[in-house]
């Protein structure tokens, strides 16, 4: 009982810790996405939370450290991404809808916006390879749906390499231009963007 | 006759600096891409050129001069794009083909590149300005095209700051992965991005 009492009680100080963790690494991606990496200190991060340089250090060891938990926390959103357009009995256009509509909403975020505002390569080789690996994936994905959807003739004949390279470039594109005072609704970007590509993909309407 | 050899002589020598000038901002522009601004020194730039630190000021100045002349040249040469899309003749659709087609060329440069893989917040307020006016031009290009095409009913309902917006970034983002040592050919990406956009945009086949 004690013991367990204990457990809870560290339990719930890990928890805390996370948090306060967490909080590090949202206002490290803030400070890198508003004005870069290489011009943002632990200082800068330390101040924008009212903590001291010396409490960072408690919950993260180096800049570069924030860099890549940011991205890596990027990336773990990214594969509830792959999860959700992964149901083979929608059909591959509407399997892509949702992962552009599912993809914007993530990118629009400060984690999401880390991948795209940065250049991964502050980071060390193997971090980035890491990084590299989980990025093609979700590239991967896309592909193949297309690919799907030209055998079963519901998308028109083209490069699947180089549609999805146009899709991910067009959301990836978003943090540069919307991160303003007063930014385009997520709403109304993905009605937008989904429109846009599914009508591009489709088949209908395409001279075969 | 001997004022206009005297003349004559001098425009030589300041074409010859005006040319190695150029060397110069393409060294720069080429290591920024390659490895960020921030990372890149004077001294990075004159190694790669093969002469020392010295003789690189009397080309330019500082670093902040080669982004800005580099984001310079990127501009003009986007103004010749601009020219090219402005036959109203032309429908509007196949306007936006052919400034598709031609950005996707100039944006695979070195100087193109600058545009997109730095950020332009190294510059002084008066530059960074006077750039985004430039840029702003093009959009607005792309945006009154689409607008023309929704009226005459070539293109179907949509928004035109998001779809230019959409096709902006698809293009942007090029750089950021096709600066490789194999990398697709330009004629390659034209084709399968202007099909894309056309087809995306075009009201043929959509539910009116």
């Amino acid at each position: 009982m004690s013991n367990a009492k204990w457990n809870n009680a560290v339990a719930s100080r890990e928890e805390q810790h996370e948090q306060k963790r967490l909080a590090v690494l949202e206002a490290g991606a803030k400070l890198f996405n508003d004005q870069g990496y290489e011009r943002t200190s632990l200082d800068d991060i330390a101040s924008a939370l009212n903590i001291t340089k010396r409490t960072i250090y408690y919950y993260i060891q180096s800049k570069d450290e924030i860099l890549f938990e940011c991205m890596k926390i990027g990336l773990e959103l990214s594969s509830k991404i792959l999860a959700s357009s992964a149901d083979r009995t929608v059909p591959p256009l509407e399997r892509i809808r949702i992962l552009i509509d599912e993809y914007i909403n993530w990118i629009l975020t400060d984690f999401g916006a880390c991948m795209t505002l940065l250049r991964v390569s502050a980071l060390s080789p193997e971090r980035r390879a890491e990084l590299n690996r989980s990025k093609f994936t979700l590239d991967e994905r896309l592909r193949n749906l297309i690919r799907e959807g030209i055998e079963d003739k519901s998308i028109r004949p083209c490069d699947p390499r180089l549609a999805s390279a146009a899709i991910f470039g067009a959301m990836n594109w978003l943090p540069h231009w919307n991160r303003s005072d007063n930014p385009v609704p997520n709403s109304n970007i993905r009605a937008e963007f989904t429109e846009l590509f599914v009508t591009g993909l489709s088949s209908n309407g395409h001279d075969l």
